[in-house]
């Protein structure tokens, strides 16, 4: 008795990984991206609410208070969203529904884990991109772009703000790459569960670009600190979302119905009390505190514009040795690479508190000016 | 653009389909199997408390604490527990697993609508074995089942208790599928989701009597009167176990944390205040003043051993006509049967009030006598 081949792509994540190592070894945990902080009040007592009163299956598609606060928000017809158990479940979705055996996905490097055991999983291939990473920062190549282009592809798919980089695409990126996806008849998917996590101007978003073939993926864990209550959603064209809530329907029928009446509130309560943008400041304290931090070690540091995560380069180190020595965990760039990843570079979460993220500077201080001091 | 063909497994079930129809037309919903009554108190405190505790990633194979106590009550290994976002997650990441193209996987008919479109999305083909319909109820055929088997074959999938049927296997019964299945080298899935609803004996479960090819799946959701909590289990051989959560890890990657820590401490609670068999009395309840009422009718009525739905003979009726014009919501066979449904055959889930079963006797009442009275 054999299990079938796909299930290769069941390697384990190295995100749950270096958690159990970093709790296991009292190290500052800087890798896995999940806050310290709990989730605002307002979300725990509209779910402590919900106990009770929403506890039975929601439709596959979503409850509908979730539904129509996320359309409005959107400005879409309610058809137009399908809530999903977390955005892992809507990335997955989506690529089950658009792309299968022979076909291609045209995926950004470095890319989040997810996107190519998603590609592989539907029969799919993804095709990789690779950023340029510049003196500046991670830049878009949109002639690459377009010469990963083949007949058999499908599916572009961006994710903005962009984890790991922290990029945020200009809006003559977004037009340009909304143009190439109508010129050559693809769907586009755009990653933005990081949507509210900004430092510099709103962010426009893909679809208003390419409405007509753009599937939006947002999550309810990543703007509110919930990471674990598993409410994604999609936003995408209102004639394919009926099959996209009948396909979720099979992997895992329907999100959770007491966390998706709470977060249907909190949603609105979030949007109207400026929660995002109080988010917003205390994410860019850290970002500076971390970023600034690293710069007086001598390190250096890929200011990102979005996200909570910080690239960053730490010469001859590896992250095995970092967890266990340093007793700080971080993610190795290679956990975003297919192959060649850049030397030296790490990602940093920062969605931990001040004293983590001082900690953390504190302990990187011994092992990255010993070998100059001596 | 268009979707790829694999979404032709995305019809809307008939489930929420008919829950939809119910709302909106003021029927009694027997359609549906989620309980009217609300989740225990003990579950409702034990979530409350973990909101705040307990709410970012859970690790993919499921909080420890969950694993643990599913462990012990199964007596297993931690390792052999899955955590899954429902049972039907557990169910879509077996097949996906353990099945791919050109492969089959044996289904007794009727079946739960999920079996078909996962064994389909993984690749492979169900073919089904279907029970003997007698006056005296539903019958496993042994014999039809080896019919079944092809050098494809790779597994056999029960459901016990079984929906719809109330089915509970006999123990011979059992001990011939787990020597059929390690004679042809087959994996076992046992869809144990009613595990604890049963009228008679406790059933045996098929995993005593061939552990090393068996996975049960099971759920909180049934077990606690909270189909909306997505927290389903797998418990299998502690080998294959990594790579199941490594595949779940893709399809909605944790199921939800504060649930799964208020799960963890309701399933000791459940089990040493005796909240199972008062579960069971209730139920029993339930399911003989439904059974007496609908014999009183003069209809046939096939009762069932365990889970909470009820067969029965509604002759001459549709599914459709009833819940608008009788305004009671039930399942039609057809709904469980690929064709040829046996006729007049409908679901009745008697997961509701004593209250609301009354009422839809009543309302039967006069569309199944009047044809008589005229």
């Amino acid at each position: 008795m054999r299990l079938h081949p796909r299930t290769q792509a069941a390697k384990e994540s190295i995100f749950p990984k270096m958690s159990a190592l970093a709790r296991e070894l009292g190290a500052v945990n800087l890798g896995q991206g999940f806050p310290t902080n709990p989730p605002p009040p307002f979300l725990l007592e509209a779910v402590g609410r919900a106990l009770g009163r929403y506890d039975q299956y929601a439709p596959p598609a979503g409850l509908p208070p979730l539904r129509e606060a996320l359309a409005e928000e959107f400005g879409v017809v309610t058809e137009a969203v399908v809530v999903t158990s977390g955005a892992t479940e809507a990335l997955y979705v989506l690529l089950q529904s658009l792309v299968g055996p022979g076909e291609e996905v045209v995926v950004l490097e470095p890319f989040f884990d997810v996107y190519l055991p998603d590609a592989f999983l539907a029969g799919g291939e993804a095709r990789l991109v690779r950023l340029h990473l510049t003196p500046e920062g991670f830049r878009l190549d949109l002639a690459a772009l377009e010469r990963a282009l083949t007949p058999r592809t499908r599916v572009l798919l961006l994710n903005a703000p962009m984890n790991p980089t922290g990029l945020v695409f200009r809006e003559e990126e977004l037009r340009a790459v909304a143009e190439l996806a109508r010129r050559h008849g693809l769907f586009l998917i755009s990653d933005e569960v990081y949507d509210e996590l900004y430092f510099g101007e709103r962010p426009r978003r893909l679809r208003e670009f390419a409405p007509e073939r753009t599937f939006t993926v947002g999550s309810a864990g990543k703007r509110l600190e919930a990471t674990g209550y598993r409410v994604g959603w999609i936003v995408g064209p209102p004639e394919f979302m009926p099959t996209l809530a009948g396909m979720r329907q099979w992997t895992s029928f329907s999100a959770p119905t007491p966390l998706q009446a709470g977060v249907a509130e909190a949603l609105r309560v979030a949007r109207g009390e400026g929660y995002y943008e109080a988010l917003r400041q205390s994410y860019k304290r850290r970002r500076d505190l971390l970023a600034e931090g690293l710069k007086a070690l001598g390190l250096r540091v890929f200011l990102p514009e979005g996200t909570y995560f910080l690239m960053a380069e730490l010469p001859g180190l590896d992250a095995f040795w970092l967890v266990r020595e340093a007793r700080v965990a971080l993610i190795p760039a290679a956990a975003f690479y297919l192959q060649d990843p850049p030397k030296d570079l790490f990602r940093f979460a920062f969605c931990k508190t001040e004293e983590e993220l001082s900690l953390a500077l504190d302990r990187l201080s011994r092992v990255v000016n010993s070998p100059r001091e001596t």
